[in-house]
């Protein structure tokens, strides 16, 4: 840990971070040093709490990394008078208490921008998985059962196919622009109706299950949103419907989907994300009709790289009174 | 076996069937039946070729299916006088002799247009599943690693990676068309630069993979294009590069390409065709870095259906003197 700061910390601006502890900084931290003056509680061997109160009330942006794991509430936002602004690491922000950023007239910037890509390719691969048995293909493969079986059971084909995507904000719309490229018809929910947007617009998702065979879930995580997926949903998407979820766990009632799956009363599932990640439900492991990953949809070598980018621009856009790079609209 | 032909045979056009014996025709079949006067040598107690040459001499029309099984060479081609077509129910033509075809002025269908969708899109998920690890992933999660030791390795993000395609035909343009709308930049290789094309052309596959993070091969396998990803190709696409193959096994020398992913000397591989299926090499079994697919690129019930459609559609289209709906161009 690098508790004596460089000399020239007194001239640069402050930004407080929190992290989990088990984070290693390294990369980032060096080039954070070289634009800010960085005050890390973890590097501080008083309580979080009192470091806070005690050395951050002047300070005006914070900067959360990995941040699912580290809660930005009323209780820690409290102690800093001067927060402006929130920079995240994540693209969701279930962690951060919006309602209370709104209300202080504190901007958040999220991350976004450096995902959303990654995110939209890796929900269309798991959808083609789950469509076309591609890592089932493999497993029959690995398995030794080509030479003997011979049959593999066909899977079914993209095109024509009715996605619904459920959040249409930047991995929602990567991925119904990549979706449109192999022939699939694109409907969306999401809290408003979007302007410009050429895809139908359904109010509410058990409407867009209905009319849909594939359900893509990359929306954010919030009280509204909370098992947005359960039991009515899934009837309306019906026997042969497939759910994608790139989003956050907690999206679907996971308990039902697991039962429906078990019973083949739905066709299949691609799940980059769970309720208690990464404890993923026993019964799914046997099941060759989903698809499992260790929530890893958005994370590339590139996009990690990307998001320290946004992180930096986004502070030195603050500390120079330049528009943000990824402000957050609060609705 | 259906060896009593319906009583309105005599008037309708004769189409000779050529197909391995195990294939269950049913429902094809009976289809055909209703359109034309099927002669099968499997139906037949004669040697078949006493069958062919002693009942099929004023036939005009062969259909094969299944034929990368039942080679159509000159030796069955002497025996056939009257032939005017070939329809297969194949997109790959190998196991016609097309030179063959060409001077005595058969024209030959294949089932491209059937399947050419189905196989690009099978081509960009295997594409995106070595690039981003997700049937690694689903192996995985599990198999229980998921809790015990936290950390997958990163895969890599497909944006922005240069793509070069072998054999921009029908499932190569639709490859590339799919692939742009994920960012990647396409170039290509066939035996002929093409009128109208965005993409680069390069001459030969040496070049092409010089300059491309990932190899797609989707080409015919013809003399010319056997091994045709060899040493020098892969050393050309150098250790980080990718290779896809949705065409045919003998496209690549599956020994080097084996020897070279044991050794990490290329990046890793999407194989659906291998060159002695439904036998994989032993040493694939192992590697995190391919995906193995047992041969169903193009296989969905969907292309199935519609590769019915096909045939029938050709050998109507022949028979009332309209255009072939698939007729492949001798060059």
């Amino acid at each position: 840990m690098d508790t004596n700061p460089p000399q020239n910390d007194a001239v640069l601006p402050k930004v407080l971070l929190l992290r989990p502890s088990a984070l290693t900084l390294l990369p980032l931290a060096a080039r954070l040093r070289a634009h800010f003056h960085l005050l890390d509680p973890l590097d501080s061997s008083e309580p979080a709490q009192s470091f806070l109160s005690l050395r951050c009330r002047s300070v005006r942006a914070l900067l959360c990394l990995f941040t699912p794991f580290v809660p930005v509430n009323a209780g820690t936002l409290d102690l800093l008078p001067s927060l402006e602004l929130i920079v995240v690491s994540s693209a969701g922000l279930e962690h951060v208490d919006l309602p209370y950023c709104r209300r202080r007239g504190i901007a958040v910037a999220n991350a976004s921008a450096a995902f959303c890509e990654d995110g939209a390719d890796y929900a269309v691969a798991m959808l083609i998985d789950v469509m076309r048995r591609v890592s089932h293909g493999d497993r029959f493969v690995r398995a030794g059962s080509w030479p003997v079986q011979r049959e593999f059971p066909l899977g079914f084909k993209l095109g024509g196919k009715r996605v619904g995507i459920v959040g249409l904000g930047s991995i929602g719309s990567k991925t119904a622009k990549r979706l449109v490229s192999f022939g699939c018809s694109i409907a969306y929910n999401s809290r408003k109706e979007k302007p410009h947007v050429p895809y139908p617009y359904y109010a509410n998702v058990r409407d867009l299950a209905a009319n849909s065979d594939i359900l893509v879930l990359c929306c954010a995580l919030t009280e509204g949103t909370r098992h947005i997926v359960g039991k009515d949903v899934m009837s309306a998407l019906g026997k042969g419907g497939v759910i994608i979820n790139v989003g956050r766990g907690a999206l679907v009632d996971e308990k039902e989907l697991v039962r429906r799956l078990v019973r083949g009363e739905i066709g299949g599932a691609g799940l980059d994300v769970f309720e208690k990640e990464p404890k993923v439900p026993d019964e799914l492991l046997a099941l060759d009709n989903v698809v499992l990953s260790p929530h890893r949809a958005v994370m590339t070598p590139e996009s990690l790289e990307a998001v320290q980018e946004l992180i930096i621009g986004n502070l030195r856009a603050f500390f120079s009174n330049e528009p943000l790079r990824s402000l957050v609209q609060h609705e």
